[in-house]
């Protein structure tokens, strides 16, 4: 038992999907979240800049005594090495690398597409990430730079005609690949899952980054004992900018009930 | 007779539609173009950001040795206090006071529009400049959130079916008020400028914001007797994170002549 809270972080408020998820998974569970509004987005910086930001980021959860960090930023999971996250004191999980293993767990013909920002793509780390865990597996990978403007303008309705012909235009390639199983590798896309489901039929699993990191850190805590024990957990946001329109944000991700005002602190001073 | 170069600077790449402006109007002028590659975008930024953002990137086109300072980010020219530029050691024009001067002689009607991203609406600037100018004119205001990501991400032809349906979405409520004049506040939408005048009509003229800027910019310096003499002047370009995308940009904003490399440099210094 352990009833610290869990961290998890992202470079602005996209990361909260993965929050709502948490909060659905394991109600007794305190979160502490961290968006860095003052410095978003993340997925056009260069890997040095990323690199040093999520180090930043850490540290500021490490200061709030988080048992677990939870990576909600696919920019900060695919770029972040290993040899820096295995000497942190806490367990840490990345989108990525979980979404990854849902994947390969879910195809069958072993053809799986990934959708992200252009910077994660660039990376490859998740036909990197699925290829270590399936070595046959074949990846086929499409930017669509349009989908979070498109959701963080509120594009997201089920019939939305500029977000369907859009995911038309970056869908159709990869579903003429005969993919089973398609990635949503960054936090925005679970908002438009119905729109990229229509437009990759039935037959498709498609994998939503957030959940699965949510589902993984459930799966370690279990593990290690370190579940929290009591009535029901609380969940504070910090930001590195004023949080007015992350307090928005806040109502749509994870959703009308959660109320609490994000605090503003000085990331460059961790 | 001064050949000390413009100053330019942006949070971006957008301010380089002003860069290909001066350069039209001025080809005897060195340009020094600050694009804030490492902490754009500012318009979603709190003010005391975006204000220390700037003073920062002043500082460094100062240690360039400039004899102007052209703010190419309407979120600057909003939002910067005229009790700071005033004490600046050079003369400084914001595109907002240069376009809103303009968009005060081309009106018949007193009725202004003006569409720029949601930080330059929210702050009102462009109604109150307007408005000190010509007190009884009409101003109104749109915030067109998804422009910017059109244009970065290519939606820029003629007849793009999803650039001209989200433009008639923001501009028939404006188009519907008789405006006779409309302020693109915002660097990136002239290069949509074909698709806001077929949807406004016309009737309406449009103000460049960054053209309006360049010309101003060329007014001031030869009333002061400060424009350079020499065969053709030089651009040289600087970014706060690595350039290959800006570099990218320079192409499409100030043309395929644009050959100079963007130097990094650590704007957290200055």
């Amino acid at each position: 038992m352990d009833n610290r809270p869990i961290g998890v972080f992202d470079s602005g408020a996209g990361g909260l999907t993965a929050v709502r998820q948490l909060q659905r998974l394991m109600p007794h569970e305190s979160i502490i979240y961290f968006g860095d509004t003052g410095r978003v987005p993340y997925g056009t910086r260069s890997p040095e800049i990323i690199t040093q930001y999520a180090k930043q980021d850490i540290r500021f959860l490490l200061s709030k005594d988080v048992k677990f960090i939870l990576a909600a930023c696919g920019t900060v999971s695919s770029i972040l090495p290993a040899t820096f996250t295995q000497t942190l004191p806490v367990p840490y999980v990345g989108v990525v690398q979980a979404a990854c293993t849902a994947a390969v767990a879910a195809t069958r013909n072993g053809r799986i597409g990934v959708i992200a920002t252009p910077a994660t793509i660039r990376s490859d780390s998740y036909r990197q990430q699925i290829q270590s865990i399936l070595p046959d597996a074949q990846v086929f990978t499409k930017s669509c730079p349009m989908f979070v403007p498109l959701v963080e303008n509120g594009y997201v309705g089920a019939d939305d005609p500029i977000t369907t012909a859009i995911a038309q235009e970056y869908l159709e390639p990869i579903r003429q690949l005969e993919v089973d199983t398609l990635i949503l590798g960054c936090t925005h896309y679970p908002l438009i899952a119905h729109i990229i489901g229509k437009v990759m039929g039935p037959g498709v699993t498609l994998i939503d980054a957030g959940r699965e990191a949510a589902v993984r850190t459930q799966q370690l805590l279990e593990q290690q004992g370190r579940l929290a024990q009591r009535e029901s957990g609380s969940t504070e946001y910090y930001v590195s900018d004023t949080g007015e329109s992350f307090d928005a944000a806040v109502q749509l991700f994870v959703g009308p009930h959660s109320t609490e005002k994000a605090t503003q602190i000085a990331i460059e001073n961790f």
